[in-house]
């Protein structure tokens, strides 16, 4: 198979673009079952976990059921295949990489950063991404090739990033970062996550050893929505330890196409190219487009702030 | 002087909300000032600060200016009259108290979570608070004995909390929780709150001695917010070291019409009441509206709630 066309993808986009909103809406109507069902719910101590694992599966079943009939041949990654335990390896064929809810503790709560997440892999790179928060009708789309998009409130695609050309970003120290209390708590990871943030965001001039006084650290909770905001320019990179494939797998395309860096851990290969290692390694950085000073290329400017991140982080490990 | 009336109210919200909106205009254009600036601006290392402050004070002058014209009477209180030392006592009579960019770093870096904040204080008690975000055109208002609203992209003002009647919150490690890393990074007071930010998060059952396992921790970084996104149900709860009275005077408001609970530091009384020292403390605890189990108001549950908080974290010192 020789691989997906731009035109394949320009279909692709309509269709998966229909697709992200059509879900978009079960979602709203699942926040508003959780946030009715857990009012009315006193003393009954029902727990909203079953009503989200209820929308979940039914936001996954309605996205399997429309890909099935428009696109039947192609393969489909999910939390649900890979927690069967039934790992399929990654092929050449087409292949959707679809988190129905991302975001879920926020959907819980809502807190408006909630999206559904798909991504396409054709010969084992993404090369297309949707991603729609529909609490605020906030849609990102990206096309390997073909640049990536947000339309707010059904307005018109507004090319990524946004603001025009990418700003300069001459070190950590100026940068608004993205990290994540993630789902593993358990001592010593979450030690060495707060250990890294405090190296992060502290001052080495006020007794921080190893500070970097970055501007400012921020936390949204949904790892495809940091991808987006990276893209967008509103971040100046996002750091995760412990998310999945396809929590990543379209915000990887949409921040690539906005001139975003995406890699591993500290140990993967630093050169922009994400590789099915990359994908699947659970450890992820994104920087956005950077205009590099003095002939630097934005390449080497990204490779230039991720060195100066790896050196200030800990290798958090992974809870398997 | 016998205080304002709830007709006076009325026609201040409707004068605060046009201010709010013209100076959310100004905001914007000074956004995308910066993003050309700083694009367009390398190798010159002109400092964005410059027109950060520009546009900061542009907002404050169009906002004093315009109270000026319309409530000559009224006193004011913002950074400005702070900063230049003259801290003039607290008085019975109307005080707009305002930040004109709240989020000022989200403001520099384009992530769409600044906002203008106008709070009105009379009798030394907030009573009127406007909080506008240009970004997402989010307009939240709130009006002592009123109730607070939220208007999303010009859309009808909904009642606060969202979705309806207020849920219950059993424990803290049911809570999604607001924190900031905020603008004191010296240590002691960055690693007391790394490690209270921790000892949130953190799994008992995993080695975090003294953990609460919360459901995870936000970060937005404004003030001003976080109070209303509290107000709004998408948080449970936020808890701030720092900060000054004109980022959450508006925020106090809002967040008590809807139900939620506003005190200071551990030892300021949790009675619900934000008297004067709570409102200058520079320490602030809300708590969403909360349905209570078995006959306990939601008074006594977000007090039980914030006596876990407070058992959990440490006293951060402010930086003075």
């Amino acid at each position: 198979m020789a691989g997906l066309t731009s035109s394949d993808l320009r279909d692709l986009l309509s269709f998966t673009t229909a697709l992200a909103r059509k879900a978009g809406a079960v979602i709203l109507e699942g926040s508003r079952a959780i946030q009715s069902a857990s009012a009315s719910d006193i003393g009954e101590k029902k727990n909203s976990v079953d009503l989200v694992t209820e929308y979940d599966v039914k936001v996954e079943e309605l996205v399997k059921r429309e890909i099935k009939d428009a696109y039947p041949e192609f393969q489909f990654i999910g939390e649900e295949s890979y927690s069967a335990g039934s790992r399929a390896p990654l092929t050449d064929a087409p292949t959707f990489c679809v988190d129905p809810i991302d975001g879920t503790t926020n959907f819980v709560h809502a807190f408006p950063f909630a999206c559904i997440s798909i991504g396409l892999i054709d010969q084992r790179r993404p090369v297309l991404g949707v991603i729609y928060n529909p609490f605020l009708d906030h849609l990102y789309t990206g096309v390997s090739g073909q640049g990536s998009f947000l339309s707010r409130s059904g307005g018109p695609p507004e090319r990524l990033p946004l603001g025009g050309p990418a700003r300069p970003l001459p070190a950590l120290s100026q940068a608004l970062v993205a990290i994540e209390w993630g789902s593993d708590r358990k001592a010593p990871a979450i030690t060495q996550k707060a250990d890294s943030f405090t190296r992060l965001a502290g001052d080495p001039a006020g007794g921080v050893a190893g500070g970097r006084m970055a501007h400012s650290l921020r936390s949204l909770g949904s790892a495809a929505l940091n991808f987006a905001m990276v893209a967008q320019g509103g971040l100046d990179m996002y750091w995760e330890i412990g998310c999945w494939p396809w929590d990543v797998c379209a915000g990887i395309v949409i921040a690539q196409e906005a001139g975003g860096f995406v890699t591993g851990s500290k140990d993967a290969p630093h050169d922009g190219n994400v590789t099915e290692a990359i994908l699947t390694g659970r450890k992820y950085l994104v920087v956005r487009g950077i205009a590099g000073s003095e002939g630097e290329t934005s390449l080497a400017a990204q490779q230039r702030i991720a060195r100066e991140f790896y050196d200030t982080v800990e290798d958090v490990p992974l809870d398997g």
